[in-house]
């Protein structure tokens, strides 16, 4: 994207490119059938229960002003608007962890002041909404998106990072809340107050929270079990973390007889329908009560929301396209800017907090439809390969028929470009293999054409792109407004345990993650990190100088943690986060080399070196040495990568029509050279 | 052993051939230094953790007749005196699961009967030890031990695999107690059976038993972490177990100041020094007060006890001596039956629960040793090789070198016999390899030589054969009864967290376990067994009779452990194990071929068909693939195969001097025959 700062030329490149492709987005999530539900419950889970959560927390901030049943309607109303009218399907939005701070900053603010109070902070807080959709409307249409290049991997991960943090700290935190007195709610037992039962409830809440995030993180790999058939493993590792939620609220009804009502604790929402629950529709009415000293010093908020709904929205969006998953439709960052300025509006307007593009939902949302897409060509291409072997048929022809099946797979518009890993080299590599040994003429069987895993070899990354699965989710979110009381049923430390679990699966593939825990390798071990799939510079780069950059982004984002705990100066963070561009681009190339600031955090602004086309594959030779593996698990390894380059993993045979230079590889340590070279060959 | 059943002729050799190393079990004991403690607390712990509950146990059984202070002194004092007389020192004695059974049973019988009852079932039980021991003294004498070779792994690993059962049973059956109201206790608060706070001490009950669990399985995997130093590992998975038993205690203690005394529960034992501990001492008093019918009676119980102990302290012995690792000093079945028989007597005269061979403690012994005699070797051979490297020398110089320091690290006695794995071989293989690259005169260095990895690779498994350990651990039991006061600071939940531990550490290496896993192992998945460390015979036998077979051998086990439910017949569960032994003789041949059931269980009384002496590397060859790993991991390998063919992983360099004719490989399907092919060359 060439960075042009001509009023509105970005948001009408963006339409232009989504309206191409928008029937598309609908026939193409239709023709999926059943198997959109896989990615539509995985997301509508990981995008309900924090929403639910960050509500709970919201009604404890707030003093009860604002609810789940509010975060949940802003979700569901914002997430059907953007999976109709939005540009990025994928993007996923919801209310987000950051826009809970900035609410809660706002509220502490307005409930000291006498003219403003907890009568008038939804009034308010619509003057920041409408302050907040201004400035990104100019945001959008001055074109500020363009220069999304200069977000590098130092910000996204930076802030990635921090997310994790706070979904950390607020299980951590909710955990120990439990073991105290609950805040003051109507309705509940008082013998659940008894100091007796408050450590029953904390230790309960523990076997849950622990239950939960222990299980959950071993279905997500159910896929390379080892017992049950890989139906059922497939089905567990899609379904897996709702049907956790779903065991262990289960099993917090087991000691229902032998505890009294409130035991554990469970979520708390008014239901919709209840009379308290309308108040916030109504607040455009009050907006005007507002004194003017505060409408105006409303815009002070205003431009840090703006600044954070900028970032968080764009980052959202590149996570969700990163180059490594193939898409073929085009980005729409300026147009979803200019919708996230109206729907913020909106939100304001029926004093309900704004929804933005969430990390890390968004990435996780391309990641289960890569997974699709991944079956269905899967499945249609082992049955075309099965087919051709029944028939007898030799290697050149089985590839062409698998040739053919790919092709129909193909949507129309995916024929207009050039396939970015086509089947043609590999086949035409494999095929030579075999004329080498003679196979060529023969009748291909299982033995010569392993059916399962040769077609694994040859499948690219691809994403099944589409509205529906989003359309869907948000859907689910708005059936959980309604199903309020069945909501009610899960118990609070499952949350716990799930925010723990968005944590821990929102880090692996974050390659600021997987420095600090390189730092921390003991020497003799860093070979083991080498060996598996890692991140090419901590190679290429000299140790001290990645121990340098990861110290100095370790130490900001500490900062950047530490502010979020300021009272209401914390309010200034996303401005932190935002002063990152300048410093990657004029303060750390003082520090760093270039070539090595490039290796570690490449930006499109700085002059990339030429680097060869094999580069790519080098350290994919040491993980297709021993490739004895089931094509869902290859998956998994790729794409729970969920940020940072994207490793195409490649099968002995794709190599040897690519050979590679082993002495381009720099090894950073003798330790090290012995390692890469390709033990396949 | 050949099958003499000669009076005293069994006993004499025992005798003859362990006098011989008497001395140097005792010096090369010492000479281990302060190393010496790591197999020695790891076998105290284990060895004493489950005594204490047993203590448990029989106290609840018989109404605090019998306490952990019992089980204690039994297992210090024939552990004493097996260390100092015994005659396999490998050997660990102590009070074990079925004894415990047994006792229970006893106790059932003794105090319904009017004549008898509680006063008189301590002198009852010390008749049934006098009985017990004659039988013992019988079978040691007329030779019963040297059928030890038709104990086969059908009736051993079934054995193992019913007290892994009875060890998880107890673990599951003491956590639901915790939820319970304990037995009565004086001294107890009565605020703690408030049904509030049983729920409490439940769910407490359940976070510290599943975390002691959990982070002892971590911390026995310690040396392959990829974080902290090689030392700070290498203590985790020596200590860790001891070390998590203590830090759970600490943790038990955090809540003390919010929970009334007696949560959580922890260890109830009296003081040996209170009142009522002495009342067993004198039980000899007693002896003949018993009626004449009921010491006659007592010989129908000894029987059952005379052939459990025959069976578990044979079995024991023999899986602590089995031939992978390496052993040079010879076995003593009849003896060591002998003196058991002695101790039995002495036992059941003070009224203490007698001792005998315990399962999986011994063959835990036995590895802990081998870890302790592969260090120091280590050291040794990998200092010398440095220093060689540093004086550039050529390799043949350096194996030269490596030879004598090999040399000097065994005892006289080792080198009497032949190096069974030697450095001989594997160092020419190792020339001749380095000769064809040229590098045969050139100094070696470091990238040549990886001093760490090779040293690994000529390293025989060996172990520290020695009386200290055994000594040491019987006496910190002695301790443990001094230091009841701080024992008693151990939670209870941490003891069965503990006894789930003990019985999943029980099960790698057993055949009959991995055949289970095997079984559900989903078809398509089989390959992934087949690539790790396994079993030959899962190759080489049809899948339908490895199926039969383990069903059968499943549906005993059920059986075995149904029978221990059972009240009073339950006694006689001994005898169901033995009955395997005849079974596996003369029932099975008629259902199996005898070619299958010598692969699935070989047994020396059959007619061994001739295997070549490289069949045995087979499959090795698979594990041997991608070999970058450290020394004590692969030790970790080979010993956590408590029991089962202990597979010695082989360098691709060794095997090169041993090809490997692989049309010998009988595969099972045709997706086996792919990946039994040996990628490493």
């Amino acid at each position: 994207m060439e960075e042009t700062f001509v009023p509105f030329r970005g948001i009408k490149n963006d339409l232009k490119g989504r309206i191409l492709c928008y029937k598309q987005d609908w026939t193409s999530g239709f023709k999926a059938g059943i198997r959109i539900l896989a990615p539509t419950t995985y997301i509508f889970f990981a995008s309900a229960i924090p929403v639910i959560s960050f509500g709970e927390q919201l009604e404890r901030n707030t003093d009860g002003t604002l609810t789940a049943v509010q975060t949940l309607a802003s979700t569901a109303l914002c997430g059907i608007v953007h999976a109709i009218l939005g540009g990025q399907p994928l993007l996923i939005l919801g209310v987000a962890e950051p826009t809970v701070l900035m609410y809660t900053f706002l509220y502490d603010f307005a409930k000291d002041r006498k003219d403003l109070g907890q009568r008038l902070f939804l009034a308010w807080a619509g003057w920041v909404c409408v302050w907040t959709a201004l400035l990104l409307f100019l945001l959008a249409i001055l074109g500020a998106c363009s220069i999304i290049n200069r977000f590098t991997r130092l910000a996204g991960e930076l802030f990635g990072l921090l997310i994790a943090m706070l979904f950390m700290q607020q299980a951590i935190r909710g955990l120990v809340e439990e073991f105290g007195v609950p805040h003051q709610r109507e309705g509940i037992n008082q013998i659940a107050h008894e100091s007796s039962w408050l450590f029953g409830n904390g230790m309960f809440a523990l076997v849950l929270s622990f239950g939960l995030l222990f299980t959950a993180l071993r279905s997500r790999k159910a896929r390379s079990w080892r017992y049950g058939t890989g139906c059922l493993r497939g089905f567990i590792a899609d379904y897996g973390v709702p049907l956790m939620v779903l065991m262990w609220t289960a099993v917090s009804y087991i000691p229902a007889n032998n505890v009294p009502r409130g035991i554990p604790r469970r979520l708390f929402s008014p239901n919709p329908w209840s009379p308290g629950a309308y108040t916030n529709w109504t607040v455009i009415k009050d907006m005007l009560n507002v004194p003017l000293i505060y409408i105006i010093g409303a815009f002070i908020p205003a431009t840090m929301i703006a600044v954070l709904y900028y970032f968080d929205h764009s980052v959202a969006s590149q996570l969700a396209q990163q180059k490594e998953f193939n898409l073929r439709r085009p980005s729409s960052y300026h147009y979803d800017l200019l919708l996230l300025g109206l729907l913020t509006i909106l939100c304001g307007l029926i004093g309900i907090p704004p929804s933005n593009g969430v990390i890390p939902q968004s990435p996780m949302h391309t990641k289960s439809l890569a997974t699709l897409k991944h079956q269905l060509l899967r499945n249609k291409l082992v049955s075309s390969a099965r087919k051709s072997i029944q028939k007898n048929l030799n290697l050149s022809q089985l590839y062409r028929n698998m040739q053919e099946a790919y092709d129909q797979m193909q949507t129309p518009l995916s024929h207009q470009m050039p396939p970015s890993l086509g089947l043609k080299e590999l086949k035409e590599s494999t095929i030579q293999l075999a004329s080498s040994h003679g196979y060529i003429d023969a009748p291909v069987d299982e033995v010569v054409f392993d059916v399962d895993k040769d077609v694994d070899d040859l499948l690219p990354v691809e994403v099944k792109e589409q509205r529906l699965s989003n359309l869907l989710q948000a859907m689910l979110v708005v059936a959980c407004v309604a199903a309020m009381p069945l909501l009610k049923k899960i118990p609070t430390s499952v949350l716990w345990g799930y925010f723990a679990f968005m944590a821990i699966e929102s880090l692996p593939g974050n390659q600021f993650w997987e420095r600090i825990l390189y730092l921390f390798t003991a020497p003799s071990r860093r070979y083991k990190v080498l060996e598996e799939q890692h991140a090419a510079n901590i190679e290429i780069v000299p140790f001290k100088t990645v121990v340098k950059f990861t110290l100095f982004q370790t130490a900001y984002l500490l900062l950047c943690f530490g502010l979020t705990w300021i009272p209401i100066a914390g309010v200034l963070f996303p401005l932190l986060i935002m002063l990152l561009i300048p410093i990657r681009q004029y303060f750390l190339p003082k520090f760093f080399k270039g070539a090595h600031l490039q290796d570690l955090d490449a930006a499109a602004y700085e002059d990339m070196p030429a680097i060869p086309f094999n580069f790519l594959f080098e350290d994919s030779n040491i993980e297709a040495t021993n490739f004895n593996t089931n094509g869902g698990e290859i998956l998994d390894g790729i794409i729970t990568r969920s940020r940072g380059e994207i490793r195409i993993t490649q099968s002995p045979k794709t190599l040897s029509s690519t050979p590679t230079p082993s002495s381009d590889i720099i090894p950073a340590n003798g330790n090290t050279s012995k390692h890469t070279q390709p033990s396949s060959n």
